[in-house]
C-alpha cells in the first residue's frame, strides 16, 4: 500500500476521497427491468431468470419440501456455527430494542408515550453469485423476527438447476422467514416494490447487492417504498500503533480487500515503521489468498497515511467516516471513546472484523461511502416505526389547553384554537 | 363531508385513496435554484431573498442583537406558552431516548454494546409565509439539544425588511439553536447541502416546506444528505362512534383542514348520525373560521365513511396510515392498542390533535401521505447515529473463532478467516 508520511491537513479530503460511483450506465437498463416486472408480473420473472440465472422457473415460491431438502445439505459444523452465530445476534439485538418506553406524564392529566410496531411487510434481499451470503440472511431475518413483522419477504436468484443456495435456505427457515422466493437481481426489488401474482408488495425493503440492485433500491424508495440505507462498496479503516501486530493488521485489511476490487481500505498510523511492516505482511498473505487478484487490486487504490499521533489519527477517521473502524492500539478503548462518526467499531488487538462480520452479535448492514455520518447501521429499529400516543383527561386538557390556545393563535392557526375552546368551554359548563 | 355507507372492501383502495401530488412542474425551477446556489453561494441567496421575500440582505447570519431584539418582542403570555411546551417536549423526548445500551457479553470474552451519537451537523428548516412556525422550531430543536449535535443549523425566510419572525428566533435561541440563518425556499435546503461562504453543508436537514423546499430535500437526499423524512400534505383520520360530541369531532377535522386545501379529512364511524350531526356542525363551525375557505376546500375533498363496526374502522384506519390519528369513542384505549399503522395516536374525547401539535410532548413532524407504513415520527433519535462496538479478549477469540471461521470458509471468503486464524495460531503459541 502506498505510505504517505505526515500530509498537511489541507490534503485530507484529496487524501481521503473514495472511488466516484458509476451509475449512469446502469439507469437505462434497471428502468427497463422494473417496467417489465410491472407489466408482466411472475412471467418477466420466469424470463429474467431465464436470462441471468440459466433457470428455467415454472414456480417461484420455495417449498418446504426443499427447505427440508437444504437442511440434509449443510455440514453438521455448518449448521452449529450459524447457530452460535445466532444465539448471538439475537441476544445483542434484543438488549438493544424497546418495544414499550415509559409513560410519561409531561403535566397533570396528560400523558404521552411511545411504542415500537412492527413494520407489516418488509423485504429481505440476498445476492446469489460466488458468495451464498447465509451471514447476511442472519443479519437481516433476526432483527425481523425480534420486530414481528408479520410477513418477512426473503428473494434470492437461484443457480441452473433452480435452487437457491442451500445455506441461505437453511438460514433463512432458522429465523423465521415466512415466505422465500427465487428471484434476483433489479426484477427481485421491482417485485417487492409493485409486487406480482406470487411475491408480495413490500413496505421496506432490505439487503445488498450489485449496482443494479442498488440502482433498483433507489427507486423504490423514490415510489414510497423505504430501504434500510443507501449503499456503496464496503472498506474498513485501521487504526494502529506501533505495538500493533502488523500481520493482524495486514489480515484485517486483506479481509476488507478481498470483498471486491473497489473496496476500500485505509490505514492510519502514527508509526512508519508499523506501516512498513504492514506492507511486508501484506505481500507474503497476498500470495495465499484465493481471491487474491480481487484483493490485490483493492490494495493498490488504498493507503496508508502516517501521522504525528493518535490524536490526529482520530480526526482523519471522524473525517473519513469508515464503515467499519478497527482500532488496533495500546489503550484501545480510550481511543474508541473518542471516536464520534463510525459504523462499527473494533477495539483491541484480538477483535478482527471478522468476528463482526459473522458472529459477536452486532450486525453487519453498516452505513459505507460516508454514510456513517448520517445514517445507522441496521438494527431491530430499522424493522418497526416507533408510534407516539397522547391521552388528555379533563383536567390535562384543563392545564395544558389555555397554552395551546395562545400558541395557536399567535400561528394564525383558529380551527387549532377552537379544537382546545371548545372542550374547555364543556368543561366550564360541567 | 360526502358520507359513504358501508362501501364494500373492494373499494377500500379507492376510497382511501390519496390526491395526486404534482411535482413535475417545480423540478426544472429547483433545479436552477440549486445550480445557483452551488456556483454563486451567498451572493445567490442575496438574489433570491430580493427576489422572492423583497429582502435586501447584506449578512445571513442572524446577529445576538437581532435575537435580543426578537426577545422583547414576544408577549409575555406567548413566551410562557412556549416555555410549557418546550418543557413536555423535552421531558417526552428524553424519556424516550437511549444514549448508551447495556453492554453485552454475548458469549465468555465477547462483549458488544451500542452508543448514540450525535450527528455532528444538523441543519432545521422553518418556512415563512402566512402562519410563522415556531411550534415547528420546538419540535426539532428540543430533539437536536438532547442529542448533543455540536453544529445546529436553522434557516428561515425573512420578511420585507430582512427580519425573520421574532416567534420563531425566540424559540431557536431557547432551545440552543447554534447558528440562524436568513434563507428560504429551495436555496436554503441548497446552501445546506452544499455550503456557501455563510452556511455549512450539514450532515442532515429536517423540516416542512412547500413542493419547491420538498422537491430540494429529495435531491439533497440524492446528494448523500439524510433529510426526516419524505413529505406529503398534512392528514388526520378520526375514528369516533355514536357516543363522541360531534362538535368535537368536527372541530378536529377543521383543525387539520385549515392547514391547505390539500389537506386530507377523514371521519371514520359506525354510527351515520354521528356522521350526519358532524357534518351538521362542519358547517356551524367553517363559518367562524379565518381560514374558512382553505378549510371548506380541504372538506370539499375529504370523507366520511360509515362502516359495520369499530373492527372494521380499525382495519380501514390500518389501510390508509394515517399521519394522525384521533379515536374519539368508548374504550378509546383499546382501540389504539388494536391499532397497528399510524403516525401518532390521540385517544380520548378530550385528546384534540392541537394538543399535540404545540405541547403534549410528542413531537408534530410526522409520517405523512401513506408514510407512517414505513417510517416514524422525528424523535432524538433522528439527530443521531447508532454506532456498535464490540471487543474480543484472547478468551473471545477462543470461544468465538472457530465458528467464524467454518462460516468465512462456507461463504468463500478466505481473508476473513485467515484474520481469526492468524489471531488463534498466535494464541497456541503461547
Amino acid at each position: 500500500m502506498k505510505i504517505i508520511s505526515n500530509p498537511d491537513i489541507s490534503k485530507q479530503q484529496e487524501l481521503l476521497q473514495r472511488p466516484q460511483q458509476e451509475r449512469a450506465n446502469v439507469d437505462a437498463a434497471v428502468k427497463d427491468i422494473i417496467k417489465l416486472v410491472q407489466e408482466s408480473g411472475d412471467q418477466a420473472l420466469f424470463a429474467f431468470a431465464e436470462k441471468f440465472d440459466n433457470a428455467k422457473l415454472t414456480t417461484l415460491r420455495v417449498t418446504e419440501a426443499e427447505i427440508e431438502k437444504a437442511k440434509s445439505q449443510i455440514a453438521t459444523e455448518l449448521k452449529a456455527a450459524i447457530q452460535t452465530a445466532y444465539q448471538n445476534i439475537y441476544k445483542f439485538h434484543e438488549a438493544c430494542f424497546t418495544r414499550e418506553y415509559p409513560v410519561v406524564e409531561t403535566m397533570p392529566g396528560m400523558t404521552c408515550w411511545r411504542k415500537s410496531l412492527p413494520i407489516q411487510k418488509v423485504g429481505l434481499y440476498i445476492p446469489g453469485g460466488s458468495a451464498p451470503l447465509f451471514s447476511t440472511v442472519l443479519m437481516l431475518a433476526i432483527p425481523a423476527k425480534i420486530a414481528g413483522n408479520k410477513r418477512v419477504i426473503l428473494c434470492s436468484p437461484t443457480d441452473a438447476n433452480g435452487n437457491i443456495n442451500p445455506a441461505v435456505l437453511y438460514t433463512a427457515n432458522l429465523c423465521g422467514v415466512t415466505e422465500i422466493y427465487k428471484a434476483g437481481g433489479a426484477q427481485a426489488i421491482a417485485a417487492m416494490t409493485y409486487g406480482t401474482e406470487s411475491i408480495p408488495a413490500v413496505d421496506k425493503i432490505f439487503g445488498p447487492g450489485n449496482a443494479f440492485v442498488t440502482r433498483a433500491k433507489e427507486l423504490a424508495q423514490q415510489q414510497g417504498v423505504a430501504i434500510d440505507m443507501p449503499a456503496g462498496p464496503s472498506e474498513v479503516l485501521v487504526i494502529a500503533d506501533e505495538d500493533a501486530n502488523p500481520a493482524f493488521v495486514a489480515a484485517d485489511l486483506l479481509a476488507q480487500a478481498e470483498h471486491g476490487p473497489d473496496s476500500q481500505v485505509i490505514l492510519l498510523t502514527d508509526s512508519i515503521s508499523l506501516a512498513e511492516a504492514v506492507n511486508e505482511q501484506l505481500s507474503i498473505q497476498l500470495s495465499t489468498l484465493s481471491r487474491k487478484q480481487t484483493a490485490e487490486k483493492a490494495i493498490d487504490n488504498s493507503k496508508t497515511i502516517v501521522l504525528d499521533n493518535m490524536s490526529a489519527c482520530i480526526k482523519w477517521s471522524d473525517a473519513y467516516a469508515p464503515e467499519h473502524l478497527i482500532i488496533n492500539t495500546t489503550n484501545a478503548e480510550e481511543v474508541a471513546e473518542q471516536i464520534q462518526v463510525a459504523g462499527s467499531i473494533f477495539i483491541g488487538s484480538y477483535t478482527c472484523e471478522s468476528l463482526g462480520d459473522y458472529a459477536s452479535g452486532t450486525n453487519h448492514t453498516l452505513p459505507t461511502y460516508g454514510y456513517a455520518r448520517n445514517y445507522s447501521g441496521v438494527s431491530v429499529d430499522s424493522f418497526v416505526n416507533k408510534v407516539t400516543y397522547q391521552k388528555a383527561t379533563a383536567q390535562g386538557i384543563k392545564n395544558l389547553g389555555p397554552a395551546v390556545e395562545i400558541m395557536a393563535t399567535a400561528e394564525g392557526l383558529d380551527a387549532h384554537k377552537n379544537a382546545v375552546t371548545l372542550r374547555l368551554n364543556t368543561l366550564k359548563n360541567e
